[in-house]
């Protein structure tokens, strides 16, 4: 199974006036998320971008079934839910101990420098083959 | 029809190092957008949070259908797409002149300080109906 | 004399759990005054940055006097403070009215795409003498 | 002495075009050092408000000497320089393993929730003396 998950805790920064976390915060969690995923893979982000290898996010959702705080612990866990991988599909929970705080999604395709969709490096794909245990 | 749009002009602060607009942030414009509707149609949301009533958000999702970048000087319209109004269906476009950049949806309800779900103020729903030409 | 304002509407994205902007949100605004005085001088930043020019931050500070709230309408002033230009020395207020919230500074110098400190370009230093009146 | 740190991985939201951390989230960062040093000392700051006590920014400054970049892994230390607390003033290094990459400093006072300024709450003194070893 292609997952990972990062434990964040909330920043004062990401409160808002409501005193919760600001909605649009949870997505840059997702993406800390996507980041370990990727290093678990063995294809860190950064080494992706060197080899000029762009996943930009296409599309993305989030439901918020209960609000986060200021200084919760959080785990934030990122499943890809499709291979192979021309589009890829990551789903994403957040949770406080055991209570689902919120759900996600995100889609994203490889790009070039350029911003022209290309195929996945065939070294990402054989990856998260291998990882995925295919 | 509720409907409304701001301008707003990419900040750097904005951007990521793919040197686009970082995704999440097109949600704090879509909620500018929000907040202006709110104000034209005379129920700003400083007054309902005086009044004791909150619009958070219960889910929302964007797609990106082509970058925005540093300097850009978007339109971002709203739109509230039912009546009545017990959860709010808020759509938006981002667009760079005539060019459509992203589209997205947010849904809300009103809620008190205390967090529970109740009833749209009654002055809300008539001004909002006023405005919806109703 | 080298400045200009911009106006801006406090997000609520902005806000933090005490209920007044986060103070590191300033320097967001901070760089949107600059960006229009770049403008007024006939030097946009994004032209700059074309021409293998930065002007990256290399100190920042701000005094806040007094806390802005969600929905203000705050005007941003910036003031060049010194010329010749091998170090820009930056100031700011964010005034509600006639009330001074916030004072600060940044400093600056113009960078290569290498990262590498150079002479400002002979146009920007024209063009800011001339719009400075000497 | 009053010092404590805390370990950041620089997320993709926090570069900019530049492809550099952009300059105003240090001061986030800066944050949850201090939010850790608060925890150290048994007075974490959601307690504090709990009881009514607020701690929020009245000045801030930052000396950038070196960028950092997307994914780089980073201490964060603070250190509370004054004893008493009357007016909290807290030094600031970011580096990456041994090199220095950011200094700063902010100040604090205790206020209420109607924004005044306080004393310091005595348990707060009292383990602040002890964990600065006085």
């Amino acid at each position: 199974m292609l997952s990972a998950s990062v434990e964040v805790r909330v920043r004062y920064q990401e409160t808002d006036k409501m005193g919760i976390v600001y909605h649009a915060n949870y997505f840059t969690w997702f993406e800390a998320a996507r980041i370990e995923l990727l290093d678990l893979m063995g294809c860190p982000y950064s080494s992706l971008e060197k080899d000029g290898f762009y996943l930009p996010v296409l599309s993305c959702r989030a439901d918020f079934l209960s609000p986060a705080h200021f200084d919760d612990r959080l785990t934030v866990r990122v499943e890809i839910k499709n291979l192979p991988l021309v589009r890829i599909e990551a789903g994403y929970e957040v949770l406080r101990e055991e209570e689902v705080l919120v759900t996600g999604e995100t889609t994203h395709a490889f790009v070039s420098a350029e911003g022209k969709v290309v195929r996945p490096p065939s070294d990402f794909v054989e990856k998260a083959n291998r990882f995925a245990g295919l």
